[in-house]
């Protein structure tokens, strides 16, 4: 039973991966890859992680209807080892080749111990957690980076040369409790400073440079360009290791697998005329080959940080993954996610242009 | 023919590998171990990471007098699969646990792709850029990480409970040109702030924290209880993410293998009565698993970063790995390393203990 607030319409979890269904079907692509994309993409906005979800559908439906993503393309294995392959993902949808890598990935580090994949030719896959998340099941622990349009300044550059590349990563501890790390190598992604410019607010300092190369907090300003802080700041704060580690993962998607890179990647807009190529790579560690008892240990190590003394009562100490666990049980509570007008009209546009049956806005009760 | 500086001493490369190798001898290590040990701490000397150099030899002697590094102990594998192993370090000395398992991934990943070593029972083995780097030589991608003492305040405490767990990661370019980042997942590490301590000097705002869990820019305060700020400064500017990866790193180290962990890692200190325990993780990645032509993209990634646009003309936009190549050719050109007089004044007091050669002063020019 939701409150209302103005301008925000509750949508139930089940009737938001409908619509994605729904529009995928639509332009041709087959029932377990619409159903795949539907549950990462609604994954990501019940975790709060808005601008990976509802909010790409339009720009991958848009991709699809210029040949730009192949709704029916299958993942192909180039090369590979006991312990690694290097995958052609064929211009398809993100989420079918991230499913198809993260779980050979695993298959290979349940017979030899570790498995990595790489893969090129492939699309946005939305959050990386989702990924990674896929090993806890196996007894693994699970990593997943990709590469992302170049708008992370270099320390001491004036423009962007890097993607925010996320990393991912995630173990498991007992029962369903885990540890699950889903960052941007930015100090913020570009879908933050979006949203403030949305609310007219301004930037915290250290999220965003304008074209001097000088922090920018006007997020009008800032968002035109979109030129991100790399993690650490300026240089004098280490700027230079999130610029470092988006590096890494670059190395670890693009250079590996050969897929786009750096600079060549651009900004995803509905006027893109070539196949985004973006790289991403996969990697699963099985933890039954070390030390036994590991599940005990991270159990351990995540409860005393959970109870480490907060500096304000009202804020107690986190660890990764529990601001997004706190968020599904908020859409819980709520009986569905909360979109905004403005998303619902863009779904309300393509239901019309698709000629499928509209996001349904009712809630359950 | 190095200025002189008012109480710094240049001390050859040569002389001060020499002064470890004795030293070390005086107390049983083998040849082998003693050569492995002189090269990697003069080595964070020469690269201007003076806390894991000569700085910490002191350390490691008062260790192996009291018995808590075994100066002869052999690392054993104690459970391994294809591309894994589960390694016990036998509280050696860090360099030869390095050693051990770095060269044991990399043949992992020469034979099946991939190779993966966790240690338990190692102590500090200097800096983690030396292990990651073998892997350069041998077509592969090096990572190396370690665990450390708990001085890193996670995100809305008030107290340490991670350590500063170092990330290095090093791939292979054309010739001797490499992408080698080695950093701390703290802003800064500790050595930093006793620095700015030793010169009198305030710290940035953003490395330390006090007992009320504030930024602390007084080095005097600071220095007393060293509690520092994850990569990324406050929960604003997503501080969360350093302690998140600090995290990620003890996962590989301390709770894969079974080493300590945690709080449970104390600061190294003469005091210490029990072996340090310490818990590292190194991977080596074979890239010819992967898409030809690597480095030709590698190359290519890294000349595009240089020639990155600078906000200042005299602050050319560096690769991690350049600031390290940057201070070695300062050593060739000052034909030796220099140490503050406080530095020559230890050896020489370890130099009288162990009735060795003190370390010669005299630069070879």
């Amino acid at each position: 039973m939701g409150e209302r607030e103005k301008g925000v319409t509750t949508i139930t979890v089940e009737n938001a991966k409908l619509f994605v269904f729904d529009s995928l079907k639509a332009l041709g692509t087959s029932d377990e890859a619409a159903t795949l994309c539907a549950e990462v993409l609604i994954e990501a906005d019940r975790r709060g992680h808005f601008s990976h979800g509802m909010n790409i559908l339009h720009k991958i439906l848009i991709d699809m209807m210029h040949s730009l993503i192949d709704p029916r393309a299958q993942p192909e294995i180039l090369l590979q080892s006991p312990s690694t392959a290097w995958v052609d993902g064929k211009n398809g949808l993100g989420p079918v080749v991230a499913d198809f890598c993260m779980s050979l990935a695993i298959k290979k580090a349940k017979e030899v111990g570790f498995g990595v994949v790489s893969a090129k030719c492939s699309s946005n896959p939305s959050i990386m957690g989702y990924w990674s998340e896929y090993a806890l099941k196996h007894e693994c622990i699970g990593l997943a980076f990709t590469n992302a349009a170049a708008m992370m300044v270099p320390t001491r550059a004036k423009e962007g040369a890097v993607g925010p590349n996320p990393i991912a990563f995630a173990a498991p501890s007992h029962g369903n409790d885990s540890f699950s790390l889903d960052m941007a190598t930015s100090t913020v992604s570009g879908g933050k400073i979006e949203i403030c410019r949305r609310k007219r607010e301004p930037l915290v300092k250290g999220w965003a440079f304008n074209e001097q190369g000088i922090l920018e907090t006007d997020s009008e300003i800032a968002v035109k360009k979109m030129l991100l802080v790399p993690l650490g700041g300026l240089e004098n704060t280490a700027g230079y290791k999130g610029y470092g580690l988006s590096c890494m993962v670059e190395i670890f998607c693009g250079i590996l697998s050969g897929s786009k890179y750096g600079a060549q990647l651009d900004v995803w807009s509905e006027r893109r005329t070539e196949t985004a190529d973006v790289g991403h790579c996969f990697m699963a560690i099985n933890i039954e080959n070390f030390a036994p008892y590991f599940r005990d240990r991270l159990n351990d190590l995540l409860l005393s940080l959970r109870k480490c003394e907060p500096v304000d009562q009202a804020k107690p100490v986190l660890i990764p993954g529990d601001p997004a666990r706190m968020h599904r049980k908020k859409v819980a509570k709520q009986q569905g996610i909360r979109y905004s007008q403005q998303q619902i009209n863009t779904c309300q546009v393509f239901a019309n242009m698709l000629r499928i049956k509209p996001l349904q806005c009712q809630t359950s009760n």
